[in-house]
């Protein structure tokens, strides 16, 4: 079967070179207008990111070490304004962090869980949109037998969901549509989800 | 083309409940002498990696931010025995940490690069075994035209290679030989290597 994205996004020096461009574009607060020729162009990658968020259609899983960037967290509001089942996992120390978007993601009504422990980090940086598991058990929920057509996705890799991470480190993230891979990770965080339900 | 290894190792709370039966059934120091029944064992897909770097026949390239690892240290360099060429990207300061490998393979004459601004980190966790335009690279340089049949293995997450990540956090780490992903790491790791020389 096709895999509609199959691609590793990289984050390098080379990627803000065109920052000052793309402010003089647009505004400060959204400084993306023009169509950047920058092929490591950091703020390109980040709005790949955000289509992905943008076109989910049933579900999105998060699990990440730390969540403070606001396009990321203004996609995932989107999310919830269609209606899209969001959960959360994170760490602990981090969702409390001053900028964090966890606790405000939360506060909108976003489930969050998390280890019991504080000995070990969330460490990882993943989200599974759609995911084929998690879109049966929602069809479940609501008694609906067919689901509209839709497509797994996995983003994952070494990027926090930090301003630094995107535009500043080097980094790594995949955005894929392999099944296996989706299903994988979906699977570790269906296991998590209940191991960290708070009996 | 058949991928020959195209899965996701979750590290996890449930990775650690067997160490004490590891420990008991081998020495301390080389604890795993018994098939582990236990599907999260952390030291069995820690061993999974091993494994991979002990299969590559011609080039290991590494960019990590904190190799600590004593296992993966050790498979490291027993493919430098084997004549495998081995690379190293890592951040400047946790090259110079205190239980860091990285410094004591540099001594061994594994080549080591870095950004030279110490303001980015270099956040990245992967690691790709007999990349293809590495392999024909090196068949370049020893003027030799056909290599024997290799498969590209690419090995990232969110895991550092450390004891921690290994073993105590919630942690992922794809290892798969999708060309397409494989290819894409070597691409930029290359990119990297080119960037980082001192002139
Ligand atoms: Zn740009
Ligand atoms: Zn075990």
């Amino acid at each position: 079967r096709r895999r509609r994205v199959h691609e590793v996004l990289f984050f390098n020096e080379l990627g803000e070179i065109c920052y000052k461009e793309h402010q003089s574009q647009g505004t400060q607060s959204a400084p993306k207008t023009f169509e950047c020729k920058n092929k490591h162009c950091s703020l390109r990658q980040l709005e790949k990111i955000t289509m992905l968020i943008d076109e989910a259609q049933y579900s999105i899983d998060i699990c990440i070490y730390t969540f403070t960037c606001t396009d990321l967290f203004l996609a995932i509001n989107r999310a919830l304004d269609r209606g899209v089942s969001i959960r959360m996992i994170s760490d602990h120390e981090m969702a409390y962090s001053s900028k964090s978007k966890v606790l405000k993601l939360a506060n909108l009504g976003v489930p969050l869980r998390g280890p019991f422990t504080t000995k070990s980090m969330m460490h990882h940086k993943f989200c599974v949109i759609d995911g084929v598991a998690r879109v049966q058990e929602i069809m479940g929920l609501k008694k609906c037998k067919w689901p509209r057509p839709y497509e797994s996705v996995l983003i994952s890799g070494s990027v926090n969901w930090t301003y630094n991470g995107f535009v500043g480190n080097f980094e790594n993230c995949t955005i894929t549509s392999d099944e296996i891979l989706a299903c994988q990770f979906q699977e570790e965080f269906n296991r998590m989800w209940k191991a960290f339900l708070v009996k």
